[in-house]
């Protein structure tokens, strides 16, 4: 059986006027923004929406949790490149981890701005804790087995 | 019958850093959120919780239409004060008005930092336009007769 | 000699989890941002660099007065395109234009969520009022005569 | 020698609209922004400003790691008390500690809903990393001696 990747996503985006700060630096609570949206496009790269596994299945990735190092500042205009993967997942919880870095060229990747991790529930509209429906367990990498 | 003056609500804002930009001071999308929490607190002086009309009455402020003027910036780890009224309502929308000014003394008024208005529209949880409950309509200081 | 088309943007924005608030559309200020995301590709469209205008000549154009008509809501996930065109200028200050819409398909342009306008003052660091520097006049369309 | 209670601060914030989601409660990300709140009463506890201490010193504490734990949800128009202390400091950085809770009653306090933690370092203005001024050791709880 051939080795698979699993799957990761690619998010790009550029720094708003809005996400600095004083201190000339991107504030810090917007890298957790950052990571939203490149869970949003980890769903997207995994097969599904997120929006419709909300408005369809009415299943919720709550967070449970959240950290993020800060290793060196983005600013204003700069582009910069959230890769996202699931680090662990089962039928009750999804563990995602991010990589934030400055754009880069093919020779030379660019340097390395934070990185984080969040932890997930699986919940339904109204916060009780659910199982994650049958047909999104394999794109999460979760065994069929029970769990 | 004597004169009543109309209802407004000031509401103490300290300016986060997150509310800063690399300029040094405000970002100018803030001063809606500012306003928004002056919208909040005119509904309690005028009787009622926002909250309540939304969860009980269905009944939203959808905002059709926003403007400020900024005439002085704010900075981080000021004391600003918005002041908020009605400036003109019906049964199917409402204008509100307000002055952001810097927190002053008794005897010397902060300087004013913005002004602006925003035009709402009533609305139900899916966008229809619905009339102001007739329980809402003193407080809003909208007449009984038909409109 | 031949009409010259003038130079406008396009900025396309994929709505973000935190950008809508619990009505489930779009908060309203997030408009404002996504405006100033647009001014930024303008700059880039009329041939220079906003962070290198405020970097390198110390000119920061400060928002005087912004308003903005919100037609239809914009939701989670949505892919949003703002156009952007400068709608007047002199050496003392900017009117910037903002069509936000849906991005569509080449045969059904998207619906229009909202229009809008900012107008800017040219500020040096300290926020003194200055001239625009003769080097981005011609890029705003402000003639080279005395203004 | 009687022991003196470590100082701590307690931040009082009423959610705004802004803050939610289309989950129809705080955006996650807003959790650190009130921390930043409670860092900043947790600097006037202790008796500076920091606001000063970033103009007059030049020294600015940067976010090195922030992590937070949700427990349960906050709402629209919920009152949420940020307490906040340091955790651990000496000369080079400093971890500050947060619990964010619903307002209570003195007889009942109100549910938890979230815990977190930043670690700072103190820099400059150009992020090289500083030493805290003597002046602010006794408030940090940093021993006089060479550290």
């Amino acid at each position: 059986m051939p080795f698979r990747m699993p799957p990761q996503s690619e998010t790009r985006i550029r720094v708003r006027y809005a996400e600095t700060d004083q201190m000339g630096v991107v504030y810090y609570a917007n890298y957790l923004v950052w990571m939203e949206a490149g869970r949003v496009d980890l769903c997207k790269a995994l097969g599904f929406n997120y929006r419709d596994m909300e408005l369809d299945d009415g299943v919720f990735l709550a967070v449970a949790e959240a950290s993020c190092r800060y290793r060196f500042p983005a600013r204003f205009d700069d582009e910069v490149v959230v890769r996202t993967w699931v680090e662990q997942a089962n039928t009750r919880m999804a563990i995602i981890a991010y990589e934030i870095r400055l754009a880069g060229t093919p020779e030379q990747p660019g340097r390395t701005l934070a990185t984080g991790q969040t932890r997930h529930v699986f919940v339904s509209r109204d916060f009780q804790r659910v199982r994650l429906p049958e047909k999104y367990r394999a794109m999460f990498g979760v065994a069929e087995t029970r769990s």
